[in-house]
Protein backbone atom coordinates (compact mmCIF):
# COMPACT_ATOMS: atom_id res chain seq x y z
CA UNK A 1 0.00 0.00 0.00
CA UNK A 2 1.02 3.25 -1.00
CA UNK A 3 1.76 5.33 2.23
CA UNK A 4 -1.16 8.76 2.98
CA UNK A 5 -0.75 12.30 2.65
CA UNK A 6 1.48 14.18 4.45
CA UNK A 7 0.34 17.16 4.74
CA UNK A 8 1.59 20.43 7.27
CA UNK A 9 0.69 23.89 7.85
CA UNK A 10 3.46 26.58 8.63
CA UNK A 11 3.39 30.20 9.62
CA UNK A 12 4.02 32.60 12.62
CA UNK A 13 2.61 33.20 15.52
CA UNK A 14 -0.79 34.26 16.09
CA UNK A 15 -1.36 33.44 11.89
CA UNK A 16 -3.95 31.00 13.08
CA UNK A 17 -3.06 27.41 12.12
CA UNK A 18 -4.40 25.58 14.94
CA UNK A 19 -7.89 26.72 14.03
CA UNK A 20 -7.34 25.84 10.15
CA UNK A 21 -5.69 22.75 11.33
CA UNK A 22 -9.25 21.72 13.31
CA UNK A 23 -11.29 22.44 10.24
CA UNK A 24 -9.22 20.96 7.74
CA UNK A 25 -9.51 17.60 10.45
CA UNK A 26 -13.16 17.73 10.34
CA UNK A 27 -13.04 18.17 6.59
CA UNK A 28 -10.98 15.10 5.62
CA UNK A 29 -13.16 13.31 8.18
CA UNK A 30 -16.35 13.76 6.89
CA UNK A 31 -14.87 13.01 3.66
CA UNK A 32 -14.54 9.17 4.97
CA UNK A 33 -10.83 9.77 5.57
CA UNK A 34 -8.54 8.65 8.73
CA UNK A 35 -6.76 11.91 9.89
CA UNK A 36 -3.62 12.08 13.20
CA UNK A 37 -3.57 15.88 14.08
CA UNK A 38 -0.08 16.29 15.40
CA UNK A 39 2.17 18.95 16.00
CA UNK A 40 6.31 20.04 16.34
CA UNK A 41 7.73 20.09 18.92
CA UNK A 42 6.84 18.37 21.27
CA UNK A 43 4.08 16.35 20.13
CA UNK A 44 5.77 12.67 21.81
CA UNK A 45 6.79 11.78 25.51
CA UNK A 46 10.49 12.19 24.07
CA UNK A 47 10.04 15.38 22.02
CA UNK A 48 8.25 17.45 25.37
CA UNK A 49 10.67 17.15 27.03
CA UNK A 50 12.90 18.95 24.36
CA UNK A 51 10.36 21.48 23.59
CA UNK A 52 10.30 22.56 27.33
CA UNK A 53 13.74 22.69 27.51
CA UNK A 54 13.77 25.34 23.96
CA UNK A 55 10.56 27.52 25.06
CA UNK A 56 10.43 27.48 28.81
CA UNK A 57 13.89 27.43 29.87
CA UNK A 58 15.26 30.08 32.42
CA UNK A 59 18.37 30.32 30.52
CA UNK A 60 19.65 31.66 26.99
CA UNK A 61 20.30 28.82 25.20
CA UNK A 62 22.76 28.51 22.37
CA UNK A 63 20.96 28.88 18.69
CA UNK A 64 22.98 25.78 17.58
CA UNK A 65 21.78 23.86 20.54
CA UNK A 66 17.71 25.12 20.09
CA UNK A 67 17.91 23.55 16.56
CA UNK A 68 19.77 20.53 17.27
CA UNK A 69 17.14 20.18 19.86
CA UNK A 70 14.53 20.81 17.24
CA UNK A 71 16.06 18.34 15.19
CA UNK A 72 15.74 15.64 18.32
CA UNK A 73 12.34 16.43 18.12
CA UNK A 74 11.59 15.98 14.50
CA UNK A 75 13.58 13.00 14.23
CA UNK A 76 11.93 10.57 16.97
CA UNK A 77 8.48 12.01 16.32
CA UNK A 78 9.07 10.66 12.74
CA UNK A 79 10.34 7.59 13.21
CA UNK A 80 7.82 6.95 15.80
CA UNK A 81 4.79 8.75 15.24
CA UNK A 82 4.20 10.28 11.52
CA UNK A 83 5.65 7.50 9.31
CA UNK A 84 4.09 4.74 11.26
CA UNK A 85 0.49 6.55 10.79
CA UNK A 86 1.03 7.13 6.51
CA UNK A 87 2.19 3.89 6.40
CA UNK A 88 -1.44 2.20 7.60
CA UNK A 89 -3.11 4.58 5.55
CA UNK A 90 -3.55 7.92 7.98
CA UNK A 91 -3.32 11.13 6.80
CA UNK A 92 -1.60 13.15 8.86
CA UNK A 93 -1.57 16.97 9.46
CA UNK A 94 1.45 18.53 11.12
CA UNK A 95 1.68 21.76 12.78
CA UNK A 96 5.08 22.43 11.98
CA UNK A 97 7.76 20.74 10.05
CA UNK A 98 11.16 20.97 7.96
CA UNK A 99 9.87 24.53 6.98
CA UNK A 100 9.93 26.12 9.97
CA UNK A 101 13.62 24.95 10.73
CA UNK A 102 14.34 27.06 7.97
CA UNK A 103 12.17 30.08 8.03
CA UNK A 104 13.13 30.50 12.48
CA UNK A 105 16.46 28.39 12.41
CA UNK A 106 17.99 29.40 8.88
CA UNK A 107 16.57 32.79 8.02
CA UNK A 108 15.57 34.30 11.47
CA UNK A 109 18.81 33.42 13.62
CA UNK A 110 20.98 32.77 10.74
CA UNK A 111 23.58 31.14 12.54
CA UNK A 112 24.64 29.09 9.06
CA UNK A 113 22.55 29.16 5.87
CA UNK A 114 19.34 28.27 5.25
CA UNK A 115 20.79 25.64 3.23
CA UNK A 116 22.67 23.76 5.18
CA UNK A 117 19.68 24.04 7.88
CA UNK A 118 17.17 22.22 5.91
CA UNK A 119 19.64 19.61 4.37
CA UNK A 120 20.27 18.89 8.51
CA UNK A 121 16.36 18.97 9.15
CA UNK A 122 16.19 16.36 6.05
CA UNK A 123 18.11 13.81 8.13
CA UNK A 124 16.00 14.23 10.74
CA UNK A 125 12.94 14.05 8.76
CA UNK A 126 14.15 10.59 7.47
CA UNK A 127 14.22 12.52 3.72
CA UNK A 128 10.14 12.38 4.60
CA UNK A 129 8.17 16.03 2.57
CA UNK A 130 5.19 16.92 3.22
CA UNK A 131 2.74 16.54 -0.18
CA UNK A 132 1.03 19.74 0.58
CA UNK A 133 2.32 22.66 2.87
CA UNK A 134 -0.22 25.89 3.81
CA UNK A 135 1.85 28.96 4.67
CA UNK A 136 -0.18 31.33 6.64
CA UNK A 137 0.75 34.44 5.51
CA UNK A 138 0.42 37.22 8.03
CA UNK A 139 2.24 40.53 8.72
CA UNK A 140 4.06 39.93 12.31
CA UNK A 141 2.73 42.89 13.74
CA UNK A 142 -0.72 42.03 12.93
CA UNK A 143 -0.44 38.80 13.94
CA UNK A 144 0.82 40.04 17.27
CA UNK A 145 -2.47 41.95 17.78
CA UNK A 146 -3.99 38.50 17.70
CA UNK A 147 -1.84 36.93 20.76
CA UNK A 148 -3.15 36.56 24.06
CA UNK A 149 -2.08 34.69 27.35
CA UNK A 150 1.90 34.20 28.32
CA UNK A 151 3.86 34.79 25.54
CA UNK A 152 6.85 31.90 25.75
CA UNK A 153 10.34 32.65 24.43
CA UNK A 154 9.85 32.79 20.47
CA UNK A 155 6.74 34.92 20.57
CA UNK A 156 8.91 37.70 23.28
CA UNK A 157 11.50 37.72 20.17
CA UNK A 158 10.99 41.31 18.88
CA UNK A 159 9.06 41.82 15.41
CA UNK A 160 12.35 42.31 12.93
CA UNK A 161 13.18 38.29 14.22
CA UNK A 162 9.56 37.77 12.93
CA UNK A 163 9.58 39.72 9.88
CA UNK A 164 13.07 37.87 9.10
CA UNK A 165 11.01 34.52 9.28
CA UNK A 166 8.07 35.95 7.09
CA UNK A 167 10.91 36.72 4.37
CA UNK A 168 12.46 33.03 5.04
CA UNK A 169 9.12 31.48 4.37
CA UNK A 170 7.86 33.34 1.35
CA UNK A 171 11.40 32.26 0.02
CA UNK A 172 10.33 28.61 0.21
CA UNK A 173 7.46 29.36 -0.77
CA UNK A 174 8.58 30.85 -4.10
CA UNK A 175 11.44 27.74 -4.56
CA UNK A 176 8.99 25.41 -3.94
CA UNK A 177 5.12 26.48 -5.80
CA UNK A 178 3.86 22.81 -6.39
CA UNK A 179 4.07 22.28 -2.68
CA UNK A 180 3.98 25.61 -0.77
CA UNK A 181 0.59 27.25 -0.86
CA UNK A 182 0.69 30.53 0.51
CA UNK A 183 -2.82 31.31 1.99
CA UNK A 184 -3.58 35.12 3.24
CA UNK A 185 -4.25 34.81 6.70
CA UNK A 186 -5.12 38.44 7.12
CA UNK A 187 -8.71 37.52 6.69
CA UNK A 188 -11.41 35.49 8.22
CA UNK A 189 -11.16 31.83 9.10
CA UNK A 190 -14.01 30.74 6.54
CA UNK A 191 -11.89 32.39 3.95
CA UNK A 192 -8.83 30.76 4.97
CA UNK A 193 -10.56 27.19 5.10
CA UNK A 194 -11.86 28.34 1.12
CA UNK A 195 -8.40 28.99 -0.16
CA UNK A 196 -7.34 25.47 1.89
CA UNK A 197 -10.06 23.37 0.84
CA UNK A 198 -9.18 24.18 -2.81
CA UNK A 199 -6.02 22.86 -2.24
CA UNK A 200 -6.93 19.94 -0.71
CA UNK A 201 -9.82 18.69 -3.12
CA UNK A 202 -7.48 19.08 -5.88
CA UNK A 203 -4.77 16.88 -3.97
CA UNK A 204 -7.24 14.05 -2.72
CA UNK A 205 -8.68 14.33 -6.54
CA UNK A 206 -4.80 13.05 -7.40
CA UNK A 207 -4.57 15.96 -9.18
CA UNK A 208 -0.93 17.07 -7.36
CA UNK A 209 1.53 17.95 -9.38
CA UNK A 210 4.66 16.86 -7.77
CA UNK A 211 7.74 18.95 -7.74
CA UNK B 1 45.50 36.41 23.93
CA UNK B 2 45.03 33.36 21.72
CA UNK B 3 43.04 30.99 22.95
CA UNK B 4 44.73 28.08 24.99
CA UNK B 5 44.99 24.39 23.57
CA UNK B 6 42.06 22.39 22.76
CA UNK B 7 43.13 18.37 22.89
CA UNK B 8 40.95 15.56 22.34
CA UNK B 9 40.84 11.87 23.62
CA UNK B 10 39.27 9.23 21.40
CA UNK B 11 38.68 5.54 21.61
CA UNK B 12 36.50 2.63 22.04
CA UNK B 13 35.46 1.55 25.78
CA UNK B 14 37.95 0.21 27.41
CA UNK B 15 40.81 1.63 26.00
CA UNK B 16 41.93 3.72 28.85
CA UNK B 17 40.81 7.18 27.87
CA UNK B 18 40.42 7.55 31.66
CA UNK B 19 43.56 7.00 32.88
CA UNK B 20 45.55 8.88 30.26
CA UNK B 21 43.46 12.15 30.56
CA UNK B 22 44.39 12.04 34.47
CA UNK B 23 47.96 11.64 33.91
CA UNK B 24 47.95 14.74 31.08
CA UNK B 25 46.24 16.57 33.24
CA UNK B 26 48.76 16.41 36.22
CA UNK B 27 51.52 16.20 33.78
CA UNK B 28 50.64 19.75 32.15
CA UNK B 29 49.44 21.31 35.81
CA UNK B 30 52.67 20.10 36.91
CA UNK B 31 54.79 22.56 33.94
CA UNK B 32 52.32 25.17 35.02
CA UNK B 33 49.57 24.88 32.67
CA UNK B 34 46.08 25.61 33.41
CA UNK B 35 43.70 22.80 32.51
CA UNK B 36 40.33 21.87 32.37
CA UNK B 37 39.04 18.18 32.35
CA UNK B 38 35.61 17.45 30.46
CA UNK B 39 33.95 14.95 28.31
CA UNK B 40 30.80 14.04 26.14
CA UNK B 41 28.46 13.50 26.88
CA UNK B 42 27.03 15.17 29.76
CA UNK B 43 29.58 17.39 31.41
CA UNK B 44 27.18 19.82 31.93
CA UNK B 45 23.71 20.05 33.93
CA UNK B 46 21.92 20.40 30.08
CA UNK B 47 24.26 17.43 28.68
CA UNK B 48 23.68 15.49 31.12
CA UNK B 49 20.04 14.73 30.76
CA UNK B 50 20.68 14.40 27.01
CA UNK B 51 23.34 11.37 27.83
CA UNK B 52 20.69 9.52 30.32
CA UNK B 53 18.47 9.48 27.53
CA UNK B 54 21.06 8.19 25.37
CA UNK B 55 22.53 5.61 27.21
CA UNK B 56 19.82 4.68 30.03
CA UNK B 57 16.15 4.94 28.13
CA UNK B 58 15.02 1.84 28.36
CA UNK B 59 13.27 2.23 24.84
CA UNK B 60 15.25 1.55 21.62
CA UNK B 61 15.53 5.42 20.10
CA UNK B 62 16.20 6.08 16.24
CA UNK B 63 19.17 6.92 15.19
CA UNK B 64 18.98 10.04 14.36
CA UNK B 65 17.16 10.79 17.44
CA UNK B 66 20.98 9.63 19.34
CA UNK B 67 22.78 11.23 17.08
CA UNK B 68 20.96 15.00 17.08
CA UNK B 69 20.92 14.56 20.54
CA UNK B 70 25.12 14.46 20.85
CA UNK B 71 25.04 17.16 19.23
CA UNK B 72 22.15 19.00 21.67
CA UNK B 73 24.90 18.04 24.23
CA UNK B 74 27.97 19.12 22.01
CA UNK B 75 26.63 22.90 20.99
CA UNK B 76 25.62 23.69 24.18
CA UNK B 77 28.94 21.78 26.00
CA UNK B 78 30.98 24.08 23.24
CA UNK B 79 29.35 27.54 24.12
CA UNK B 80 29.45 26.97 28.03
CA UNK B 81 32.24 24.99 28.73
CA UNK B 82 34.83 24.96 26.51
CA UNK B 83 35.43 27.87 24.41
CA UNK B 84 35.12 30.52 27.30
CA UNK B 85 37.86 28.04 28.79
CA UNK B 86 40.58 28.57 26.07
CA UNK B 87 39.45 31.70 25.45
CA UNK B 88 40.88 32.42 29.25
CA UNK B 89 43.45 30.66 28.70
CA UNK B 90 42.73 27.01 29.89
CA UNK B 91 43.85 24.34 28.23
CA UNK B 92 40.83 21.78 27.45
CA UNK B 93 41.32 18.06 27.57
CA UNK B 94 38.08 16.51 26.13
CA UNK B 95 37.14 13.16 26.32
CA UNK B 96 35.58 12.65 23.15
CA UNK B 97 34.54 15.15 20.41
CA UNK B 98 33.60 15.18 16.69
CA UNK B 99 36.20 12.18 15.57
CA UNK B 100 33.58 10.04 18.37
CA UNK B 101 30.54 11.41 16.60
CA UNK B 102 32.19 10.19 13.03
CA UNK B 103 33.29 7.43 14.05
CA UNK B 104 30.01 5.88 16.16
CA UNK B 105 27.34 7.45 14.08
CA UNK B 106 29.36 7.48 10.96
CA UNK B 107 30.95 4.34 10.39
CA UNK B 108 29.11 2.34 12.89
CA UNK B 109 25.53 3.06 12.22
CA UNK B 110 26.01 4.26 9.47
CA UNK B 111 22.58 5.83 8.72
CA UNK B 112 24.22 8.60 6.87
CA UNK B 113 27.71 9.08 5.01
CA UNK B 114 30.55 9.96 7.39
CA UNK B 115 30.92 13.19 5.93
CA UNK B 116 27.55 14.40 6.35
CA UNK B 117 27.98 13.24 10.07
CA UNK B 118 31.45 15.02 10.29
CA UNK B 119 29.62 18.67 8.87
CA UNK B 120 26.90 18.30 11.11
CA UNK B 121 28.76 17.90 14.14
CA UNK B 122 30.99 20.80 12.68
CA UNK B 123 27.91 22.86 13.02
CA UNK B 124 26.99 21.94 16.83
CA UNK B 125 31.39 22.26 17.66
CA UNK B 126 30.62 26.01 16.31
CA UNK B 127 33.79 24.97 13.98
CA UNK B 128 36.26 24.29 16.72
CA UNK B 129 38.83 22.07 15.78
CA UNK B 130 41.10 20.29 18.29
CA UNK B 131 45.04 21.21 18.06
CA UNK B 132 45.51 17.49 18.93
CA UNK B 133 43.81 14.39 19.10
CA UNK B 134 44.86 11.13 20.72
CA UNK B 135 43.56 8.39 19.68
CA UNK B 136 43.61 5.50 21.71
CA UNK B 137 43.69 2.04 19.31
CA UNK B 138 42.60 -1.58 20.83
CA UNK B 139 41.22 -4.62 19.29
CA UNK B 140 37.53 -4.42 20.51
CA UNK B 141 37.84 -7.84 21.76
CA UNK B 142 40.69 -7.11 24.08
CA UNK B 143 38.88 -3.80 25.48
CA UNK B 144 36.35 -5.75 26.17
CA UNK B 145 38.17 -7.79 28.53
CA UNK B 146 39.14 -4.74 30.38
CA UNK B 147 35.73 -3.65 31.15
CA UNK B 148 34.16 -3.70 34.20
CA UNK B 149 30.78 -3.13 36.31
CA UNK B 150 27.27 -3.07 34.30
CA UNK B 151 27.65 -2.29 30.87
CA UNK B 152 25.38 0.58 29.50
CA UNK B 153 24.05 0.51 25.91
CA UNK B 154 27.09 1.11 23.71
CA UNK B 155 29.09 -1.53 25.17
CA UNK B 156 26.03 -4.04 24.99
CA UNK B 157 26.25 -3.48 21.56
CA UNK B 158 27.87 -6.61 19.27
CA UNK B 159 31.72 -6.90 18.82
CA UNK B 160 31.26 -6.38 14.79
CA UNK B 161 29.87 -3.00 15.61
CA UNK B 162 32.58 -2.28 17.50
CA UNK B 163 35.09 -2.89 14.82
CA UNK B 164 33.25 -0.76 12.42
CA UNK B 165 34.11 1.80 14.69
CA UNK B 166 37.78 1.52 15.20
CA UNK B 167 37.92 1.41 11.01
CA UNK B 168 36.02 4.55 11.08
CA UNK B 169 38.76 6.40 13.78
CA UNK B 170 41.64 4.73 11.76
CA UNK B 171 40.23 6.31 8.55
CA UNK B 172 40.19 9.59 10.17
CA UNK B 173 43.75 9.47 11.52
CA UNK B 174 44.88 9.09 7.81
CA UNK B 175 42.79 11.46 6.72
CA UNK B 176 44.03 13.98 9.05
CA UNK B 177 47.32 12.47 10.17
CA UNK B 178 48.58 16.10 12.07
CA UNK B 179 46.14 16.18 14.29
CA UNK B 180 45.15 12.69 14.85
CA UNK B 181 47.72 10.74 16.52
CA UNK B 182 47.14 7.11 16.62
CA UNK B 183 48.41 4.96 20.46
CA UNK B 184 48.69 1.95 20.61
CA UNK B 185 46.58 1.49 23.56
CA UNK B 186 47.14 -2.77 23.91
CA UNK B 187 50.24 -1.51 26.28
CA UNK B 188 50.80 -0.56 29.88
CA UNK B 189 49.85 2.81 31.13
CA UNK B 190 53.60 4.14 30.93
CA UNK B 191 53.94 3.24 27.71
CA UNK B 192 50.62 5.04 26.18
CA UNK B 193 51.47 7.62 29.07
CA UNK B 194 55.27 8.05 27.13
CA UNK B 195 53.79 7.79 23.66
CA UNK B 196 51.06 10.82 24.32
CA UNK B 197 53.98 12.97 26.07
CA UNK B 198 56.01 13.14 23.07
CA UNK B 199 53.53 14.89 20.67
CA UNK B 200 52.17 16.63 24.11
CA UNK B 201 55.67 18.28 24.68
CA UNK B 202 56.04 19.02 20.91
CA UNK B 203 52.63 20.88 20.87
CA UNK B 204 53.43 23.31 23.91
CA UNK B 205 56.89 24.02 22.33
CA UNK B 206 54.78 25.59 19.30
CA UNK B 207 56.03 23.01 16.97
CA UNK B 208 52.82 21.91 16.15
CA UNK B 209 52.29 21.62 12.05
CA UNK B 210 48.68 22.87 11.14
CA UNK B 211 46.92 20.44 8.86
Amino acid sequence: MERAFFITFEGGEGAGKSTLIKKVKEYLESAGEKVLSTFEPGDTKFGAKMREAVLHGEEKIPAETEFFLYLVDRSYHVSKMILPALEEGTIVLCDRFTDSSVAYQGAGRSFVPMERIEEMSNVAAKGLSPDLTFYLDIDPKEAFLRLTGKKDRLEREDISFHEKVRKGYLFLAEENPHRIKVIDAATSIEEVFAQTKEHLDSLLRGKRTKV
